[in-house]
């Protein structure tokens, strides 16, 4: 891992050395945005979809980049060349600055890193879900606060839970690095339209609805969930992750639900093409 | 200011130096807890509560230094003595620690930094307030998290105001660094018991009720400000700060109050005697 690379501003710099001034606004305040992507066989994935989102969180938060998104983009495939990692994730971080009162933002820092992943292609083994009141601040940017995520892991793990859901007012909204989705017992695809993080993966999952997927962004509640009959959660680098089990509650018949597996095909589908795409093969559907 | 000295862990490294690496969890996730004290002449005022404070936030989070209050003590001191400088504000910031997974806390990172600060004592001259619908996550853990204060700098040049007010529906909290008071029409003093950080003026001027001052904990409405006679904010570096305007509101008759006055005299006497104390001179009230 030592002799990968990491770019900071415009340079390569090797990992081991990659640091920054203390007075950085993301460590005196928690100011900064990032994105994270996913590459498979060093080709990334829905990479503009990800650039797009990283662009409209620094706009939101007023941190601004001198960096264009094409300049950003060939900053990105010229590290992927040279850290030479197929499968793997690449994080692009940018924070408030270097600040001269500690409260202030300057210049933003650019920070991108990326480590090796390993994916598993097709659906996932099946989760444990806890859910926990708290409504994410600014929740539709991709903010680095994650205060309250990294605070909760033992409370997941008390719970015997493999992840935290959030829900505010028994309104449910997201997990804090993946969205939720539950199947109505007629077979409408439910999912949170408002208070998340609009995921690559959600929004992927919200075109499938043009091959036959009934899908419906509206507000889910606790009850809703204990009565559906499957549930899942979508993340970059998990595709989709089918969900047994909510606050000790068996959801379904507490296996894979047959809709969740039909959508995760579909995805593979859709995933792979974009990977063909990026390896600049010519695919038609 | 390049030859002032931090410290890192247990090394004091010259401010232009210090810098941390990018994996640190405040960076990756926004996961860290700091206090702040001033110190007068040299002399740290009211160390004893910030040095509390400081364990009790860290212990909230997680994060366990291996460093003593005695022993961060005896550091705080040699920095402040190495840096020479007499009238300062010091920061002491927990971090998550190099995080080997990007979510994971490890061995936290003790930061301390020192800065020149210029004291005005007595009454500063009055704010003007705008409030805005908003929660600290975890407000009584000092946290890293100014995420939100940060953002509203434009909201509250744009409203014409000095500092914004944080309110959820319309029962009122606190400033992003300060504490908020309240007098009534009938002369009691009042301010947030809850959903708060308690900060050390706003516990030193709760004391002052022992010296005739009529002194309430509870919760304050937006009506209850609009129709104060007074009100003023609490903070480390400026004591009391009389508010004439909240919401373009006039507070009373748009004048520092008597009881805000009287309120700021009694404090310094007290914060006098807390700085001869650190001195070593006896007194005695």
């Amino acid at each position: 891992l030592n002799s990968l690379f990491v770019v900071i501003n415009d340079e390569f710099v090797p990992a081991d050395k990659a640091r920054i001034a203390i007075s950085d606004l993301a460590i005196q305040r928690g100011y900064g945005i990032f994105d994270f992507f996913k590459t498979v066989n060093g080709n990334p994935v829905f990479l503009d979809q990800h650039i797009e989102r990283f662009y409209r969180s620094a706009g939101h938060m007023r941190l601004s980049t001198d960096k264009s998104p094409a300049a950003l983009k060939e900053m990105l495939f010229e590290l992927i060349a040279k850290n030479g990692i197929g499968d793997s994730g690449v994080r692009i971080t940018l924070t408030g600055g270097y600040s001269v009162d500690g409260y202030s933002t300057s210049a933003p820092n650019l920070l991108i890193t990326q480590q090796p992943l390993v994916f598993t292609p097709g659906i996932q083994a099946p989760l444990r879900l806890v859910t926990y009141a708290h409504q994410r601040q600014m929740p539709e940017v991709k903010t680095i606060d994650y205060l309250m995520a990294i605070w909760l892991k033992p409370f997941i793990e008390e719970n015997k839970a493999d992840e935290v859901l959030y829900h505010q007012r028994g309104i449910v909204s997201e997990c804090p690095r993946a969205n939720f989705f539950i199947i109505t017992r007629d077979n409408v695809i439910v999912t949170a339209g408002r208070n998340i993080l609009k995921g690559v993966i959600r929004s992927n999952i919200l075109k499938l609805s043009s091959e036959g997927f009934n899908i419906e962004e509206r507000d889910i509640t606790l009850d809703d969930i204990y009565k559906a009959q499957e549930a899942f959660i979508t993340s970059t680098t998990k595709n989709i992750l089918p969900v047994i089990q909510v606050d000790g509650k068996t959801i379904g018949d507490g296996t894979i639900g047959k809709t969740t597996q039909l959508l995760s095909d579909a995805l593979l589908v859709l995933l792979n093409r974009e990977v063909a795409k990026a390896q600049g093969f010519a695919t038609t559907s």
